[in-house]
């Protein structure tokens, strides 16, 4: 079995990307003629992921719009359907668990048993040891959230500790104590690009999700010039609404793959 | 309809008790009579319930041990039994979310909609506009984590930022900046008592959910020496692990109702 990190690079070179697609299915943006169906968020998901397969090196399956409609089982079909027809991609588990040790085990289970999948989404305000029963599974990888996108994370992510962000505390924290079984990755939004630069600064080549690219409307070109390793990767960009619902009509998944498609050719342009 | 203070303050004064048990269960602390059932995990907690409702006035039911084994119906019916047979019992679904707002939008509507919970515990690690989602159901509460009571809480919570650690700030701004709609309340562990005394003295009346009395050993004496309010209450005392899984035999609801009862004697004893 290889690691997180080997199938994530194997990933960005067979895939000539570093597309992460997010799957937040929204149910009041599916067109009728899927989300009338018993199964309709699973039919959506996999319908946007035959469109965009080709132009994505991952998927981001967000667990709270399938939690919300108790559609759990629709959830583990997305992940058994990836696994069995897009080995190759890369799964993440978007679920931002963070719990004490005996219950971040089972938020682990939940993720690697369960759904199978590859890596997961973890908050780090519990400390190292709600980290730990996540790392332990040394195949797959911990995704822990540093600097997110969104406007309210400065609440607590910029507070300044000796001069510094917290955000950046985590990332040290990252980088000196939590990645001994060498799988986690960390999220800095793209709303912040000089955030990006700062961070990979600090981490080496530690992979980086960056959220924040589409809906949210992040500097591509920035985040880029600060963000690519020397292998020109490390990044995973997702986009997840300005994909899956690019369209609200039934042209929704061409409407995916054509947005898809232009993202990740912008990306390939830009990283040369 | 009343509001989240409103009902507990209510379920502390008709129970005459503090008491808050965090149903944790454990597939391998079951006895196998129960655990061989295909419901096994709500015929336990049902039993556990039954047991301790004399003496407790909420329950805390754990999401992730119940998700780590796809067992979210067994979830859903432990949260209907109770409104049905204890509807004067607080109910907070235990699940820690934190996300950005369109997500934690969806996060609400798992806990408040499907779950149909008093309240949820969330994680302010995102900031403001995380939170907003889930105080905007007016009705309900957000117990939003404070101080943890795990070891490795201190790798953030208790940096400092203008000298005062982490934790404080957080309790500021759910004072001053995110209880718009009165219904937040904050997790302090029991194993830091002079952290209860702390918060208390910032928060006023709001309500604390205190972890970490039973299998952590926290003292329970100090914390409610800092913790009550006035009125002698203001404190949601939990206990999951040692009441749970008290005994590991057919005898565990016994064992449940008998570690409830001291647990619950003791705090009353101490509140005078």
């Amino acid at each position: 079995m290889t690691g997180f990190y080997d199938k994530l690079n194997h990933a960005w070179r067979s895939q000539e990307s570093l597309l992460c697609v997010g799957l937040d299915p929204a149910m009041p943006r599916m067109p009728d003629s899927i989300r009338n169906q018993n199964d309709g968020i699973f039919q959506f998901s996999r319908a946007i992921i035959d469109a965009t397969a080709p132009f994505c090196s991952a998927y981001k399956p967000q667990i709270a719009h399938f939690a919300a409609h108790g559609c759990e089982d629709d959830l583990a079909r997305v992940f058994a359907y990836l696994r069995e027809c897009y080995p190759g991609h890369i799964t993440i588990l978007d679920a931002k668990r963070g719990d004490i040790g005996s219950t971040a085990a089972m938020y682990a289970r939940e993720a690697f048993a369960r759904y199978r999948a590859d890596a997961v989404t973890v908050n780090p305000y519990l400390g190292g040891d709600s980290i730990a029963p996540f790392t332990a599974y040394q195949q797959n990888g911990v995704v822990l959230l540093c600097r997110t996108s969104n406007p309210g994370s400065a609440d607590l992510q910029e507070l300044e500790i000796d001069g510094h962000p917290l955000y950046r505390h985590i990332a040290d924290l990252a980088v000196r104590r939590w990645n001994v079984n060498d799988n986690l990755a960390l999220v800095v939004g793209a709303t912040y690009p000089q955030v990006v630069a700062e961070i990979r600064n600090r981490v080496g080549d530690m992979p980086l999700l960056i959220p924040g690219i589409g809906t949210q409307q992040g500097d591509l070109q920035a985040v880029l010039r600060y963000g690519l390793t020397t292998s020109r990767t490390g990044l995973l960009i997702n986009a997840s609404r300005s994909i899956c619902h690019a369209s609200q009509g039934d042209d929704f998944a061409e409407a995916a793959a054509t947005a898809a498609r232009k993202l990740n050719d912008r990306i390939n342009a830009l990283r040369g």
